[in-house]
């Protein structure tokens, strides 16, 4: 078993600027699938990207929105979303707090924010 | 994009009896892992079974421990864990609120459980 926490790990910054612990990775002995949180001050937004793998996103915090390729959908705690493959999807903090997440993603797919 | 959450999905329990809801799954697209939220009340525990694949735990509320194969690991808010494959690994409540939990696995791996 391997315990790890955003306390215990070094934070990161993706290009967009937006900070980033990679929880449980290939390097920890992930056999499929790598978990990160990622945290985005009020205001903030991710590149928006598609990417041809999917993401799965669970909120732990705050308020937010993804805008996908035809539509925009509201985030907050609780919410699970799949995005599937070479979807579009911004995050934007549109809370006055920071908006925190879970994403997973199949391993060695974002080794360059890593 | 497919957005769900605990209030707009049916609770399932597993054999344990503990509560279970299957957040995103193969029935919603997952290419290759499906999301769910366990829910363990005060002194409730899993079955600690060992598996043939891992799961990646994130901690959501509530205090607990897992006891492995030779260890027994303290979890909190916040705290990500990576069970290897055939790893023992029974949850126990071991605070005074409710133990909630994700845990991500491998598409079609616990079907018995849905």
């Amino acid at each position: 078993m391997y315990v790890t926490n955003t306390h215990k790990i070094q934070k990161n910054k993706t290009p967009s600027g937006v900070s980033i612990w990679w929880l449980l990775t290939q390097e920890n002995g992930t056999p499929h699938f790598e978990l990160r949180y990622f945290e985005l001050e009020e205001g903030q937004k991710t590149s928006g990207n598609p990417h041809p793998f999917e993401h799965e996103v669970y909120v732990i915090k705050g308020r937010g929105q993804i805008a996908g390729d035809n539509e925009v959908v509201e985030i907050k705690p609780g919410d699970a979303v799949l995005i599937f493959p070479d979807e579009r999807h911004q995050f934007v903090n549109t809370g006055d707090e920071v908006l925190g997440f879970i994403c997973i993603i199949p391993n060695g797919t974002e080794n360059h924010i890593k």
